[in-house]
């Protein structure tokens, strides 16, 4: 979306201690496809921190029913705050003027890190966080803008969006527990599930290819 | 302070890809003396972030006026933003209900993420961000809580603060730019001028160990 806004893109991503590379892998294959200006790969051990299923020994839920009044054990505590403070960062060193995420608040897994309110709420905070915030204010510039064009969409509205924009699905990855790093899906985790049923409620067929 | 409080503390330091480990030894000196629960000392390379003198090859300014109109070379971006955020995760993970920083916002160097303004912004923030903050919302409690003991004190009164509760001001650590690991200043960048300045105004012997 960015790139057909016309924006040139330094994408980051996070080894953050996951327990599969498969993600880092796909971001890769997506920034070589997509062209982007510059690509960071930024080592951080959240497996210090614990407290997740995604970081340490808790086992992923497969084929269970999500219930809406809990978070799940694949939530990382604090993990877009952490996530965006560092792109704030590289934004203000990179001269960016905007900072895309792919938070999504209707086909989720509940997590509090995803919601409209915390984001803009960062946004906030970062505004008195940083010189750019600072220089920007004392300027009468808005600052930095966190653009978060999936959050208001199903996961069908997001699978016709990419569609549309050509993207190749098949590079891009949802599951939490893949048994490759090649794009293969576990096919029973809630993010795959979240994902299949996306692309049948987009009409669009479905180039996962899943393990089960 | 905490300990003083009666509180168990846990200590986090960050390896973050600064120009020396003369912090992080004081880190672990002041732990060990003092009697933490925990500690925890996290790598997070912001070298590949850059933009900051601290971080990368920018020089470390000496024995210059500092200019309170701008912020300075010493600047890390959004580094009190990233520090905080990674410790908001360990307190949810821990159980802590507050988060302790040493900020200072009287004899500083005019870095923005050391105002009041944008802690209680963080403050707000973090309560939108991890699962402890919507359960002590849903709870009517007010969620994790980040205390700034130093933020409006003068370095004279830190000092006297320090000295009333037989801190060993020996062990702690202001200068940019130190010359080894244990504990030795340089006594010519901004924070050894304000350490100094601090000892003098509080009439307390300076312990410090200058080299020039």
């Amino acid at each position: 979306m960015a790139r057909d806004e016309g924006r040139g893109v330094v994408a980051l991503s996070f080894d953050y201690g996951q327990r599969h590379r498969a993600e880092l892998r796909a971001g890769e294959r997506l920034a070589e496809r997509l062209g982007v200006t510059r690509r960071v790969v930024l080592p951080l051990d959240l497996r210090l921190i614990g407290g997740s299923a995604l970081t340490s020994d808790i086992e992923v839920p497969k084929d269970t029913a999500p219930d809406p009044s809990r978070i799940p054990v694949t939530y990382v505590p604090a993990r877009n705050l952490v996530f965006l403070s560092l792109a704030a960062g590289l934004a203000e060193v990179s001269g960016a003027g905007e900072l895309w995420i792919g938070v999504n608040a209707i086909d989720y897994s509940g997590y509090p890190d995803c919601r409209p309110e915390f984001i803009r709420s960062f946004e906030q905070t970062v505004h008195l966080a940083t010189r750019e915030g600072v220089e920007s204010a004392g300027a009468g510039r808005a600052g930095l803008v966190v653009r978060t064009p999936l959050a208001e969409m199903s996961k069908a509205d997001i699978v016709r969006a990419g569609a549309a924009l050509d993207v190749d699905l098949s590079l891009t990855h949802s599951c939490y527990d893949p048994p490759d790093e090649e794009g293969t899906h576990c096919g029973h985790c809630e993010a795959c599930a979240l994902r299949r049923k996306g692309f049948q409620e987009a009409g669009v067929a479905d180039p996962t290819v899943y393990a089960g």
